[in-house]
């Protein structure tokens, strides 16, 4: 046993003072006829809770985890393996998200990489039947080696290029193996530092070729999850193709791939690519694209990816609100792409973080509940954009009219009349839902 | 005569310490087969130029200008575009650009605006027959009445949407009148405050419908230029639906117009959403979507568009060496989008202005075309990519391969040799490109 | 009466759905032996509140009050005046705030502009003793007028700091014949938009002889009201020389005139200058110079000054905490530097924004003090400097070590061992604090 | 040797195309009555020359020297020193810096620690004896051991207190040792991660009393260099005590240990800050507080510190411009905090970034002389700073007025007649003096 001062998490009600309870996520409380464990779909990354060590770019490691002290790399592999399926279920977790490298390092040569790989993919196999815990998704590791300096699919590189492919290859079958929902790419080093060096196009065009033998490998193999890509500007690149939500969809467009991906989408990339998470997730719903999100905040007064846990509740209810209104997960979930501060290196605060983050998107999610089940925000808007449901504005909607018809009524009708856009009676209003919310809840429900 | 101090401005020549003659740009010299006036194709913005008054958000105008002082609109208005010509001809620039409001104020109704409009296109097109000076492009101010608080071709008020509509209707009717070269827009409140208020789904279909039918009008009666989108992340609004390059050719692409288009890129708007100017560029060449560029400059440490003239021979060189590797300009040119400080108040900091900028922009061609034509950075990139012209790489570019054929290979290939990206060694270059320019421009030419 | 839609906002508990009630804030309420009302010190700003007409950088007033619209000024301003205390009085705000020219518009000279201000403050005493509302601050701007362009008392022109001067000297006598708590300077143009053309030394020499001839002048007269400095970073200027708290302390200090001055610190000022706004309060309090506080909240993803109406429950939090924690206000108070949206241009907005900022700092008062009196935050901080009180780390606090003494003790104690940070504990606890005062707030405790 | 395909570098003139040669750094030319080498006193980075890796938060290093391959940390350490003063030779810079655990890594035990440096700094003297390479600054690395993970001097343990004293004693032996003409402190984690979990006061007041100690032990041995403290804003902190120049300055003055320290101010620290490097270094020299430089560049698009080799132009010419205008440089110099990009990992990247920042500083240099030589700033100023040398303007300047003096002058005097700024003739002034003196730059001088 590896958290030996922390039980089983309960959910205990919103006056419990007991550190390691829930007091908002009751993952069997049922809305709107599922549970809430079946609407947010938690997962746990693999890398940022079992692996990271706290180190930044001016200092060394300052965690130290009791199960990555074997030297043999499937000993160690295998001990993590065991440390995080105790996580999952003490935290009752329904699902994980790894990279390749995350569950075991990688060998000399690709082929012993392999081996270590197909090895740890039985043993969690295993222990994935045994706890029920289920793979969210998974992907493969294609920034942190040094060999992909210059990116991976899009490398300057063939031979880099080649080794990616086969990382890919391998990590379908993963995800074939291991039941994943989904397979998801990052292309942290998908993108340029200088222009001066960089041939956009064909890097371009080789991200697509890359794709696009992704999926024909998935149909060959019979693997069905969702792919998934996710945006992120700029970090460690100076760009990065996959800047936002608007820009993956431009370039899965323009290379006829649309049709095979969605989107996850991650509050910290948002921000920095100047955007607020709602703003993503609204642009990707718009295009049915909205897969899954990694939950988490950035500080936005500092100019990385923090990669917090996410305890700002606002934030929580307007991403979930965007979730929610687009239908809810299907193959996706919310994964917390959040890492504990270097500063806070004990294993407890792995359960404080992701216990503050599980407790704050219930919440988000309850007051975004209500917030539709009220239509609040619906008939506002419905209210707004009337004047499209009647006259010249149902002809324009209906694109039943012209310019010349349309000067036509404006020279009649030129003495225009707005409403307030009550921006401030809006933002009162989500306060409102919030407070309201908590209000509601119930007080302490058990103890233990 | 309103500009008595400044005679007609002459090139002469890198040695001249004239405060009103050109250093570098020699509008007739030829390069590469055309004179830099062809190659460059500047133009003046008729508002910053000649309304804008210098008043800022905390501050009331400091500018006061002769030829702003009639109380009629029609006489004010005839007096201004005087000093318009005198300034174009003076400077010697081929093109100038405007809003509709820019050259005459509006009237009471939309009746009266009209015929303002009418009779002052009358006026315009007498001064450009004499002048010789073209109209690069216009376009329709949709932003800074108050009817438009809510948008214009996305208010959810659809009679705010049907002046819009009559706008662009007149707007075509002068770019066909006036035998503009481009028709722009720039859509400063086509975005939202707040998604609390905001149906995007609705507001983009109508965008989209509203572009169609400008498209269709403009067919309708014979207007040949080009239609530009100009993009911009955000201010006025807190998001602009035309984010980035990426996001407009998104939109375009989304609802089958992109044939119709091409982007009008902008310095400021760039940085405004995290990128280069270059990058911007590089992303519309990439779509055949460069169409023409607003030339200025911001200031990265401040948040907003503060529309320098260009004086930064590195974004001149840069972007030039982009647009001359797409082609150079077809249709577009180089407007400056620049407006003199609130605190360079007088009428001859507008020439100041504008011959820095062009200076600026006549080097930075330079140095960019010496570039190319000693395939400086293609033969470094060729060098780069070259795995990709034979063996693996090659069928990887042709599209021969697959993942399992690419994953064997891999397997046998898992020793990397990468090459260095070189960064240092290239931007030491473009500096010694820029000084070689400068130390081959001759001396003082002639004295005036 | 102006506010026909809105009679007396009364407090009517969590559960009320009036939208003009408030529902946190409950003005008689004692806690800690002071009324809600004593505690918080709620501030009105004129400008904002009754002269903004909606207007941006890209766009014209869209805001038309029914009190701006007589002709002659003293009319306009008395009877602006008349729907401000009738404001003032339905929302039961013990204090307004205003810059001279907010409560009447400048005369063609200096000495008609002071005749009509004379006459207002008349009107104004007589207001303010009829209804009891009282004046925070009030302040000369010296920012708008376009002979301010170069700055006031750091202008190039001498003829312009004089009259800046002037300004100030009617703003000292105004302050004591109205009562003024506090007297506020804002240099908004006091910095420069270029180094190139900037004597920074003289600048500065010549902003510091100011103060002190303010502080000269206020005693002379008697007015013993607390001297504010408010810090900005930039905007409209580059580069404001009261950039932040900490940079406001320097300039103070290092011209001896600190014990003359607090700091009126403001929420989107500091983001601006890359701090949070609970930082720049905890700087101004280490060094007692936590004055008064500009409530507001920007928008961290735009680079601009957006002066919403303060929203956010946790910058609410923050800042009381800060606060109160110094000892809470003395002769500052909460002024609401804010503005409705343009987009928002009806009267009632002013209601809604005005009581959602109430609202907020309510809750946000009431957590903080919670936190305080069960010492939350301070028990974790003692527990977490221990080590200073005793042994090596106490010698170190009293400064009875050296290098010598400590390089010794370390030499034997280098096996360090430190402590967690916590900080995703922390952070969950504040919002248990949160979400805990919410649920217990009262439900409606009356109707009206 | 180390560097077989690189020979001494010399100045070859600008026309040299030879990889490594100077084009402007001519060491030996001498300007205003001192060697260029004099003037600049360039220093070599140890850190990001000998000991990076290229390992960014997403990647493992790319980089692997010759250098660094030995196992025991003495043979490494003294082969590392090695190769380093044969760059220092090869490059011909005077000086070169470092952190004590770059020169050898850290033991066991800190005994072992010092044991380690203690032999190496005596293997450093002699090189430096040999070689006539100086030290400009050494300090002691106190940020990227775990132990710090809560900062040094500001730590919550004053056990770390103790170390990072004894670490700083030992610094001051080794610069009292080695002739270091400056030592430097850059607080890398002395500033907090939230203010949750801070005691400020506590943190300042121990920051402080360790700063005291350092000068009273330098006092004790008779160290008598430059004592430099290096302002930065946040990371990898989120707030870092000395933010920026005026908030260093302003903590300085509170603690009374203002006369004791100077700034060692770097550019990419700077923008991080939201300020120019030039107006930092305007305000260190208005305190007399400008000591030393850490020339490189950022990237304004990027929100962490890039710490790359400096090729703009513009920034150095600004730069020196501050930097001679203050007196030039004592004992300060430029240090190239610089790294070659993860990307340029062949020892040659090392030379062509080195080359390229020292060609651009030494260019930088020559045209801010030239624009000093010429007045060319100076009398736009004097001109514009004019009405406070007579009149109202010197009694202003001379502390000889009040407020009712200046009002009653004002009265008089409320027509304001202002002058341009001339921001945009001047940026172009600024151009001209860069563009020639590029021309005037000898062409190659000799071959070799």
């Amino acid at each position: 046993m590896f958290f030996k001062e922390v039980e089983t998490v309960k959910y205990e009600g919103a006056d419990s003072d007991h550190p390691y309870a829930f007091k908002y996520y009751n993952p069997d409380e049922r809305i709107g006829g599922k549970t809430m464990k079946e609407h947010l779909r938690f997962a746990v990354s693999y890398w940022h809770t079992f692996d990271a060590d706290g180190s930044d770019p001016f200092g060394d490691g300052t965690i130290s985890r009791s199960w990555n002290r074997m030297t043999h790399p499937l000993d160690k592999a295998k001990t993590r393996a065991e440390a995080a399926f105790e996580f999952f279920e003490k935290l009752g977790v329904p699902y994980f998200c790894f990279h390749d490298v995350d569950v075991v390092q990688e060998g000399d040569t690709l082929r012993e990489t392999f081996f270590y790989l197909d090895k740890m993919v039985s043993f969690l196999k295993e222990m994935m039947e045994t706890s029920g815990v289920k793979l969210l998704w998974n992907t493969a590791n294609m920034f942190t080696h040094p060999r992909f300096v210059h990116g991976a699919a899009t490398s300057c590189n063939a031979d880099v290029y080649a080794i990616a492919a086969a990382k890919v290859k391998k990590g379908l079958e993963i995800a074939k193996e291991l039941g994943a929902e989904n397979y998801v790419f990052w292309g942290g080093r998908e993108g340029y530092d200088t222009l001066l060096n960089t041939n956009m196009k064909l890097e371009l065009d080789n991200l697509a070729a890359f794709y696009r033998m992704a999926v024909d490998y998935a149909n060959e193999i019979g693997f069905d999850g969702q792919f998934l890509i996710e945006p992120k500007p700029k970090e460690p690149t100076k760009h990065q193709y996959d800047f936002d939500a608007a820009t993956s969809i431009a370039f899965l467009e323009t290379y006829g791939l649309k049709k095979h991906f969605k989107l996850n989408l991650e509050a910290n990339h948002a921000t920095l690519a100047g955007h607020t998470f709602e703003h993503e997730l609204r642009v990707a719903a718009l295009h049915d694209m909205l897969g899954s999100i990694d939950a988490n905040q950035g500080d936005l007064l500092l100019g990385w990816d923090t990669d917090e846990f996410p305890t700002d509740l606002y934030g929580a209810v307007l991403s979930m609100y965007e979730i929610l209104k687009a239908g809810g997960f299907k193959a996706g979930g919310i994964n917390f792409d959040a890492k504990v501060r270097r500063a806070s290196f004990t294993d407890e605060d792995l359960f404080h973080g992701h216990i503050a983050g599980m407790d704050t998107y219930a919440l988000g999610f309850k007051v975004a509940y209500q917030l539709l089940e009220n239509r609040a925000i619906e008939s506002v808007i419905e209210e707004r954009y009337e004047s499209y449901t009647k006259g010249i504005g149902l002809d324009i909607a209906e694109g039943k009219t012209d310019l010349k018809k349309l000067a036509a009524y404006a020279l009649e009708n030129d003495r225009i009349e707005n409403k307030s856009g009550r921006q401030e009676m809006l933002k009162a209003m989500v306060n409102r839902y919030l407070l309201n919310a908590l209000r509601s809840e119930p007080a302490r429900k058990e103890k233990h």
